[in-house]
């Protein structure tokens, strides 16, 4: 049985899957600071086993994951200072969006998802694929390009089940519960819970500084408090994510 | 009495100011539809007005506003389909904000706020203002550049005391009640409530997509009701942001 | 009555005025010093004047000006180096104006006039024409885009009128007679003719020098002598100007 | 013990390691046809590999590679008219390279090796190398950047052990009895002998043209004959590459 | 005896040349359109002659000319729509000019003079000049670098004496006069005399247009009568700019 | 008889040979050190001399040489250390070329070959050609571009001849044997072959490093031997490249 992975496809293969009608889904991660316990690439890891799992359904193919991505926020992110955070100008990375759009477009694609892993790539992201729509919308009959964090599609029983609330402050949860409780599930072999060490949520204010305003980020990079993290609630993160996307990208590329 | 508008200022008293260490608040709006009853340049108008309202209290200049905004997005603005948006690539937007804050730092500005009066501008923005800092800061100790949509800035009690909570979809404000109400206490000449039509608010998905879904936005652009809107509201918007951004403009360039 | 601006103007008024065709107007001006007398704003106001006396005339619209224009040189404007000039790189300002011609495109208009106030800007306006005139004339049959300093078109009788001949040196205008008189007419509350010092003209050489010979402009920024300027000169220049520039836009988009 | 790649490290792991003083390797792929056998990854994978096999020597860290590289083009690579050949535009590889680059100075890294698996990649990540060196070299004392094609480092012994020869034309090898080999010991999982058909080799002519001339091209993408490839000269290339590789690294930068 | 010419020069012989502190004078050229009798390469040839006559005096370098240059406008050289005018968007000129000034800072060259043959150039070799000057002068103690239109230094008794008048409209000499002369005088080969036919000047109006209106210009591409052209006055010409360019570079430089 | 030179035709004469399917070539060297002996320009005296015999055979135009390319390699080229050589950004060169081919395809050409004689320069004119393919490929029916470094195409029995091989390390030819036995067959008086001193060839290791390991490059720039040359050799290569680029050129274009 052939994969959903482009890296794992023939050419040969891939060209039939995209004959066949289908949709491209791509990872769009960042090399980032996840705190003492997660590894640099959770935002790659993430949205990559979310798009997966949406492919396992059938009718997807998932590319090669962008695995440097926009600058870190402090607020969301916990800022460019901490070494290992390698990430890229808004122009990079909206011309790598572009690009790729472009050639997946010569290859027949007709439906291109980008699915984000990491808030701040959000709206370069869309950019590149505002371009890339302008760009080929005339050379390709009903092309359609979506972008969405993945994150944002948590469905409210989810979100009630293990957050007791709908109302969710996502900017903290970088390296909180939700990340770690996924990666416990994913790759638990990668995650230390051990080194988290308790203390008072992050405090950055709504706006954005340069320089930094080092002292209201947590100096171990994680937002909020992890340690309520656990495998379980992971898969049931990822197994929500997984639905809802599913039927959201039905929703955005069925619409005729 | 010398202006706090450098439009208005002549260049020595601009020198003078800037010599006392004057910060520099700098709009940053858009031209985009918003709805039957408000005009195009609601985005100008609103962040304008609270940078003069900020810069009344002393120790601010405002600089003329940037009228033309990143693209339009259906979530948050309706979209790029409504004639009159006249939105700039990302790639315009950032370098605007880079080569100005040059310009300032040159001038001898040490302390920059753009305050933004349009969402989907505020990452594009980000961008200008870290290219900007990564290009200037070794020739302008203590150079501090800010970027803040200032309805982030919404005290809870104003939000309580108009909403009823404060737990606020900004994205459907745009040309509901809060950006009805102060057009209504500022500009009420270019208000026209009578052809406001109820209709339920926008319910567009939470993905953004390309071409835009145009049917899950208010063909009138308005994305909630705004009805409720009264110049008397806008008056007590307009004074909350005023202080809180105020109180936050301090905090982040006293900080030492 | 409906408004002939853009920022006053609800987009369905917009949408109304193009589908009969109006023409659009867009001031391009400059934060730029204009002497210990005048505003940082003249740019943007005398062009911004000129279109509206234009549009009075019916059949217009006149866009949000650009406030921030091309670097200032010695020759034209002063120079870079003083203090609240606030200008663009080259490429922030074409890109500008490709954007929003695009916009302007997409909208349905077919005739676009950059009236330009400012003399560095005028070559790289024709650049931001040129680009979106390439990539847009395909998608906009019978599309015209126009760049033209607004002062290139003084009628002979008014120059003769006011100068005594019609052999003028624009450059040295910066801050002159013209501008002091057109502001003097327009916005006489901010115009300080006491500060106004007699000296000779400025004696720029005819090339342009990194860095800038600062000892040959007039260390007040002002390039020919401005004490002759009245408002009823002002009322003058700025009737001619609009008649003639009516007469040029109509020559030039009426063409067939 | 802490793993040697930086997807796998968190930050403060990343941190001491760069503190140690450790070089870091970025390999730069491609997604990219590879024939009927081999999937669209071989030039990720293989550079991954030999990066890691070098690292496995210590003081090396492994960056995530770059999956998408410069455009596939006839002689080298088969060209951009296979599906699944997803490529960059030289701007795009170019701003990526400088891009990290800059970040893994932020970090404290001074010797950086970008390891290229793909020939097309070359000259544009010299360019980018020499961009991030000209920007940051003013920034940190004894910053070294490296480009190289690890192809070009086979030692003559293997050459003759193999081949018969080391005048060896590489741009043949895309896809070839080298690359091959090296997924056979690799990643024999996604290698389909089976599907290898003998045929003559490529010969593209020497000049590079647009369109593309096809028929030049072998139709499966398969540039030269790579049914001799084994397991285990894919051992005998990766481990020879590993140690030349290794060596060249230590001559480039220990040199003082 | 040692050229004057950077192409002549072996690097040691331009290395002594810059260490001996040499001016270097760069020629930018067009390729464009000059009317029936004149080559495409006029404006190359005619300020690499006065470069040239410049550099016979000794302490000044030629570099090799820029051969294409900004698009020709119909006011001052006729329009793009000519065949044979070959020219390059703003960006690209600006950037050729910001890079080999780079280069030559690097060379150890302390003065750099832009000669420009073309009207068109103008203003976007300023801005080239002006990005160089920014990114080199802290790397260079004294660098200057100028831009200038060869023919805006015709000394007044060489005007009246061929001309008759000093009030030059110098947009009509494209292909006119003054550049027939000259080629007369220095490639006489190159022109054709009898291909001349008398019409009246050019009538393009006061803004620029696109698309163009080619009517306005004249059919051949000559905007002002030319029969009066002699080899004579083109020597009374290049004499007159080299007299009068060598006193001026000397005034720019010689500045302390 | 008319010129096959670009830069010595009137835009008649070139119009009318476009209009006889005329394949234009472009010559597109560097300014870049070549040893003691030879002058900074040999990389546009080359392919311009070959281009100009291949066009004496008819049916070609040549067009102005780019003078300036992108930067010298230690191992192709010596480095970009040595004073002289004045080298392009990549992007640069590449828009360059784009700007140029359109300006050609505007003009009715449908044949463009880049005739490269600096090796540096050839992936980035293949960017050009690429974007200038995709640009205005839809615009011209059967438009081709064609990119080639000349000396790849030396015929077998001339490399035997001469070197007594075909097995040539093109690299290690800069300011060799090859480039200088052309440069005494052209431009003798260029040439001071008494200046030559016999040294071992350049060791630059397979990689690229910056900074250049300058230790690694002989330090009068000459890579090889040069002392064999001779005009007549010359003469044999420029015949043999004239020979042998006539028929590629041939077979490209004629290709249906």
């Amino acid at each position: 049985m052939t994969s959903f992975r482009m890296t794992e496809m023939t050419w040969l293969e891939y060209r039939d899957a995209i004959a066949r009608g289908a949709t491209l889904l791509v990872p769009v991660g960042a090399t980032e600071q996840h705190g003492p316990h997660l590894p640099l690439s959770v935002d790659v890891i993430l949205p990559t086993a979310v798009c997966e799992g949406v492919a396992e359904g059938g009718g997807y193919l998932v590319a090669p994951p962008l695995a440097y991505g926009y600058k870190s926020m402090p607020r969301s992110g916990g800022g460019q200072h901490f070494p290992g955070t390698t990430s890229l100008d808004a122009a990079s990375l909206i011309a790598q969006v572009k690009d790729i759009s472009r050639e997946f477009v010569r290859h027949g694609v007709r439906n291109i998802a980008f699915i984000v892993g990491h808030t701040e790539n959000l709206w370069h992201v869309s950019e590149g694929c505002d371009l890339a729509y302008r760009e080929n919308a005339h050379l390709a009959d009903g092309l359609r390009i979506l972008n969405v964090g993945y994150w944002q599609f948590l469905p409210a029983e989810t979100a009630t089940a293990i957050f007791g609330t709908t109302q969710i402050d996502w900017d903290l949860e970088h390296a909180g519960i939700m990340e770690t409780s996924m990666m416990l599930h994913l790759r638990p072999d990668l995650v230390h819970m051990e080194r988290l060490v308790e203390h008072a949520p992050s405090r950055v204010p709504g706006y954005e500084l340069w320089p930094h305003d080092i002292e209201a980020v947590p100096s171990d990079g994680v937002l909020n408090t992890a340690t309520a993290a656990t495998a379980d609630k992971g898969k049931q993160f990822l197994d929500a994510y997984v639905s809802s996307l599913t039927q959201a990208l039905k929703q955005a590329f069925d619409r005729t």
